[in-house]
């Protein structure tokens, strides 16, 4: 049988956990049960939610029942709307309780696309196997001219970023319409790889209503954009599959966690981490998934973040999508980096290269060295005594 | 200048709440600020975020800042993505902090429809203007055939619901196709209206993938639908809007607040109930706006149904959208609906009226028995003495 099983965390009573359980298996489905007359009971088996296990955990002196309950796909359409409307809809209003995992049964997942990329489609475009990648932002958008960001885009290209990404509050404006941001982002990614031999990758945002998304990144598809930068929590998970499945739109997504908090940031409600920037996002088809690092000053708990990333990788019947820890990342972290995260993640810094002293293009240099050197199993320490850039980088941020 | 204020509670220390808030209002626009040339401040100064007001309030010993923080509407384009992740996309993912107030001025609430009908048009549709309108809903749908939702249709209709509407838990199935829900309920409420003389309106459940929505929608309207009911918080707030300004759908849309407790749930994360069930379902078009009364047990604190039926009511560019709260909802609760949120409202009921002794005929009965004492300003015990079914209603709920 096909069907999504789901794990709840809520406050319980001793001895009240399995009847809860059992309320939601009832509640989200059928209804009722025992007050069904033989005929209707075999009529909705097929259809009745299962209490798969029911645990109770001590925690501060508080008791939370955790249970998993089984949904059959029979009752609902294998979308995702439809999934958060099963397991989560008015459930999500019932008091204290977190949504902390969701399952799919191998026929139900086979029903979503997945990344069309993943991390091995993207590292064959750029044909970078044997390291993380390099992704930079810009400094300061809003208000900004053209001029303004090619300047940027341009000492990020020609310094050996891998990829360039917008900022997720760019939105189509006249200083910097979305049409004017992709070719001039195409001129000088292209300029920068002919003249250096390193390819760089243009994130731009895909913004807009969403009746006009569609349009608008067949045209970017059409323009030769490189890479969608996606708002999807503001939009909405079916949303960012439409633009995965169109037909027209052969382009890597990038999906930005924007508004994400909203539904995950508290620990007693709504949705967890790894679902909503993990599991979520890469059955929709996003090839990369950006989320807050463990390390800066907007930071998740560690392992909040290794459960992300866990449901970015684990084998399953979609590719891996790439792992982006974000914010308060700086050279100096490239070795807990790596250890926390391996070699499939992409090194995604903001502050950490326009803050550097001497400038963006050695804040690019300084990620390399310090990349270059932990991959070599040399200390930043060691490498910075031959590199300057890094060296500084290091003397600033530790 | 045409702008949106954000209002947001987080946990402070004294004398840090002013810069926190400054921190939110550049942070989310221009990025930075006195480190800026006067040539870039002067460029800057239309888009820069503004901190309105901070104040500081002790709770259980706890310090909060609440800051009001102006965005300008240059800096995004006016579609609820972009309001969404200018005003808290990141900040979000920041840590404990609370969306707890929006509001729009004039100019950019102009760009949104708000509801096609509103309250005043609903009720000139079914020619009610001196009560509370009465709606109902099934009593389980999964795995159930055409034949036994007729079943219930008839007997809501025949009883003199005003409004009848469908699971939210109800996909595309087999047994129940959208096209035969739409077409039988069409049938059945002409049906009982030719008969009776009362009109009630289906509300039917459209689902499906975010592309096909507005193809289904126009179907729907084409076959004589009366009403859509939308999982707004399961698709996005921009597709609400979307299906609302269609030139070819001009059906009244039913929101329904599944989901949104991920995002509203906690207290101290997340957006507030009076934004994620108010202002922006309201200003995305909806002309009914389901929440959880304070009463049931599912229930919200008053508190926060009020400040939600406040937005969908109070005077602004947008017509007011029908409040209905929901769950718990049984004939005694009459008298305290009607005083605590007036006439403009609709009573929506489940087990109030298929968990009647005598059936869910005689639940409708005790509903507008309750109902028609209540406007007479009689008590229903007095009405009790004279009406059987509501005698039996107020005996099983009090
Ligand atoms: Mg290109
Ligand atoms: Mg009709």
């Amino acid at each position: 049988m096909s069907y999504i099983q789901a794990t709840y965390k809520f406050p319980t009573k001793v001895g009240g956990t399995e009847r809860k359980a059992e309320g939601i298996a009832l509640g989200m489905t059928v209804g009722s049960w025992t007050d069904l007359t033989e005929m209707d009971q075999q009529q909705l088996l097929r259809h009745k939610g299962r209490v798969v296990s029911v645990t109770e955990v001590e925690e501060d002196s508080n008791l939370f029942g955790i249970a998993i309950i089984e949904y059959p796909t029979v009752n609902f359409s294998p979308d995702l709307p439809a999934i958060l409307t099963t397991i989560f809809g008015k459930l999500s209003l019932d008091g204290q309780i977190r949504l902390q995992n969701i399952s799919f049964s191998s026929g139900l997942a086979e029903q979503f696309p997945g990344p069309r990329y993943g991390v091995k489609g993207i590292r064959d475009i750029l044909g970078v196997y044997d390291r993380p990648l390099l992704m930079s932002i810009f400094k300061g958008v809003i208000g900004r001219n053209q001029a303004y960001l090619n300047q940027q885009l341009e000492a990020q290209c020609y310094g050996g970023m891998d990829l360039v990404k917008e900022d997720e509050i760019l939105f189509e404006n006249e200083l910097t319409p979305f049409v004017t941001r992709i070719k001039e982002g195409n001129r000088i990614t292209k300029k920068a790889y002919e003249e250096t031999g390193h390819r760089t990758l243009y994130a731009v945002n895909l913004t807009g209503r969403s009746t006009d998304l569609l349009n608008k990144a067949r045209w970017a598809n059409e323009a030769g954009a490189d890479v969608l930068l996606f708002n999807v929590h503001a939009y909405g998970l079916d949303l960012l599959q439409a633009i995965r499945e169109d037909e027209e739109v052969h382009l890597p997504i990038m999906a930005h966690p924007a508004v994400a908090g909203a539904m995950s940031g508290s620990s007693t409600h709504g949705i967890d981490y790894s679902i909503s920037l993990g599991t979520f996002i890469r059955a929709a088809g996003a090839d990369f998934s950006l989320f807050p690092s463990p390390y800066g000053s907007v930071a998740l708990p560690f392992q909040d973040v290794q459960n992300i990333v866990s449901k970015l990788s684990e084998e399953n019947v979609w590719k891996p999508t790439f792992a982006v820890p974000s914010a308060g990342i700086h050279p100096g972290l490239v070795p807990t980096l790596v250890k926390d995260f391996g070699v499939d993640q992409i090194i995604n810094a903001g502050g950490g290269i326009h803050g550097h002293p001497q400038g963006a293009l050695a804040g690019v240099k300084s990620f390399k060295q310090a990349l270059h050197a932990t991959l070599a199993g040399e200390s930043l320490e060691n490498a910075a005594s031959k590199h300057r850039e890094l060296k500084e980088a290091l003397q600033l941020w530790g």
